[in-house]
């Protein structure tokens, strides 16, 4: 059976950083499913609109092989929405080990969850302070992998990010 | 010695459809040349921006072994300012029977290069009356291959475009 993949965005998410792993995830076979505060379309920074799967209180993380957390403003957004929700979603696949793919702002969520303290990791530039306020070992590089986590920084970053983030999937 | 593959964009393109090949078709080691009406910034419909790496009249078709063709507004402003600079790089690949993506309003440039005429293909179906008549077989399916020619319709093709034209490549 393919893995299933649940992909955690909040509004004004950044535009690429949804749709590359989206798009790049489908093409490799696996089961999608995109999760956000609430369902109904939900719109990216530049514009451009995606349908909601499911509302976070839909989600039962069981069900769910791996995390893909895209950035933009969305994480930031979904801590003032519906944190509890997002962080019992996002302390699952951390907790369990499965894979959590995080790039830009996304790593936001694991900060709000606990789960950047002695983890190897990257995040978009601007935020690297609160990683290591959070006790993350923050480096400046377009492809983080510590264990189940694979980290990246901006949209530059998406090809190195996918190509990490698949391996660990198939692995 | 990795493919060279040529993506050729004009002012406005569909950012998505730049962007989901660029990074695809990096991510697969393929080697990328992004070409333009002029050098400098592009901006996408979406406000995207990229940096063209050579314009038109600096390309010589011979380097490279395949051509992508996003679409958005690009193609269409292509044939306002550098028709004919574009027609002579479509031309090289089709005659030459090298491989060709084309999607959204893309085929604009197979039609202005007089290149549909016997070919199945798809676009975005606003255009599909301007296919027919140019002698185009025009079908509504998320991706048609046709000998070295693979089309689709819209951004939510990408997947399945990218997955045959990689197919193409390393065939």
């Amino acid at each position: 059976m393919s893995k299933r993949i649940l992909i955690m965005i909040g509004p004004d998410f950044e535009d690429l950083e949804l749709f590359y792993p989206l798009y790049r995830l489908k093409e490799a076979g696996f089961e999608i499913t995109i999760t956000a505060p609430w369902k109904g379309k939900l719109s990216g920074k530049h514009g451009y609109t995606v349908e909601v799967d499911k509302s976070f209180d839909e989600i039962n993380p069981d069900e769910y092989d791996a995390l893909a957390i895209p950035g933009g403003r969305g994480p930031e957004r979904i801590r003032v929405f519906t944190r509890e929700q997002a962080i019992r979603i996002v302390q699952h696949f951390m907790d369990n080990g499965k894979p959590v793919a995080a790039i830009c702002h996304g790593p936001q969520l694991l900060i709000s969850a606990e789960c950047v303290k002695g983890y190897r990791l990257t995040s978009y530039p601007g935020i690297s302070d609160d990683i290591k306020a959070a006790g993350g070992i923050w480096v400046n590089e377009p492809v983080v992998v510590d264990r189940n986590l694979v980290t990246a920084r901006i949209p530059d970053d998406l090809p190195y990010w996918m190509k990490e983030f698949i391996r660990l999937l198939l692995s």
